[in-house]
């Protein structure tokens, strides 16, 4: 744990030029920034450069400060500069999500992580989702990795535009959507439908397994179906990432196209 | 730069319980394994034994040792309790390779990373293409990542499975496969061909392109044609490993299924 005395439950760093950039792009709330220092020698960076001047549009007061001080403040190890201090990620409601997008008229996509532990999991399936036109991710209060400045970083900056919802238990969310006309797929090594042939139409939500794990039993059994990524080599698995990438990418390709199974 | 004193140019140290478990089950020579001691308190690991009576089969010698012993060796920094010192990971030939997947009645399938800087990436790439059924993964001697004991963690063991061919010129060897009768397509976020309407029949390579920059301009110019994946979202980027994951199972979907765009 830091001991840093910017620390506080209510304010997030966020590292790196893209979830920077992006953050203040979309435009959350940024109390300050952190910048590198011209270091001796070298040109000042363009891309740096380009998120101070946004910063200064958006009229966030900006500190140039040496590489050490940098690497100090930061918690992910990979600040490429910069390190943001924002207010604290702001979780969405669910069925005020599922709401809205009704509203709009189309059937809501939601992917589901269940107790994911890796924050680049998380911050890749954020980034995965925004790239797909997911709704929402939801993930549990416990067990689970939660929004912090590592998946911000990971998720390119995704994480300011994608909903994200924590739930108290992950199976009676998944009831509930039942109940409000979802359709509910679990990702399974043993899945008995290919993920190319599942029917993705409709109110949907996909659910992820932990990396280690899989679904726990309790929660594959609320699901309506489970599908499977056909496999041909010795290791037989896929990061937990990849096979969420593969199988979110073919949702919205058979939902954009209007295919059924 | 490490100083540990069994450093070697011929040696490879392999890291993580699924590395070390698919480097001896793939025979894999093995020099020597080293094993996190039973901590105090704690029961024996049962994935830790699981290698050790491998290891036991394999004639390969176990030595027992403190977790900072650990800690101390390791490269990877994720050894999870074991790291075996193997014979430096052995290259394949493009040539061979190809001629032997023709000999088996097959067109080969193969995957090229143009100038990949990240372990991780390397390393899922190859466990995808394991998953997958692709035939060989070509990289460039300079310039990228080489397989070390990084990317053989990432790869969960997979590495030992795909051959990985190094190569001194990504776009001769381009040129080279096209008067071989490859059909060669590259990924590019602006690609006019999207990934689900490419023909990835008949001896074909696809080209990822490294995680910051894409594919080079030359290699580009080689390819026959390039593809994208359609995103929707604000950020629209996807990590190198999860766009290569997409592209590479709908190519071996379509390979499977017979299919052409």
């Amino acid at each position: 744990m830091s001991s840093r005395p910017d620390q506080d439950k209510n304010l997030d760093h966020i590292e790196g030029r893209n979830a920077v950039f992006e953050a203040l792009a979309a435009g959350r709330p940024i109390n300050k920034l952190w910048v590198l220092s011209p270091e001796g020698g070298k040109k000042p960076d363009p891309a740096l450069i380009k998120i101070m001047k946004l910063a200064d549009e958006k009229g966030v007061p900006v500190t140039r400060v040496p590489r050490n001080t940098l690497d100090k403040m930061s918690d992910a190890k990979r600040h490429q500069g910069v390190i943001a201090l924002a207010a604290a990620h702001e979780y969405s409601d669910l069925d005020e999500v599922i709401a809205k997008v009704r509203s709009e008229g189309r059937a809501p996509f939601i992917v589901i992580c269940d107790e994911l532990k890796d924050s680049y999991n998380l911050g890749s399936i954020l980034r995965i989702s925004d790239a797909a036109g997911v709704d929402a991710v939801v993930i549990p209060e416990r067990r689970s990795v939660a929004v912090d400045s590592n998946v911000a970083k990971a998720s390119a900056g995704a994480v300011e535009y994608v909903p994200v919802c924590r739930v108290t238990n992950i199976a009676s969310t998944i009831r509930d959507l039942k109940d409000d006309g979802f359709w509910i797929a679990g990702c399974d090594m043993d899945g008995d439908t290919t993920y190319d042939k599942a029917d993705y139409s409709g109110s949907f939500a996909v659910v992820i397994g932990s990396e280690g794990s899989g679904i726990r039993d309790g929660v594959a059994k609320s699901c309506d179906f489970m599908i499977s990524i056909p496999m041909t080599g010795h290791v037989n698995s896929l990061n937990a990432a990849v096979a969420a990438g593969i199988v979110i990418f073919e949702a919205s390709r058979m939902r954009r196209e209007g295919k059924r199974s």
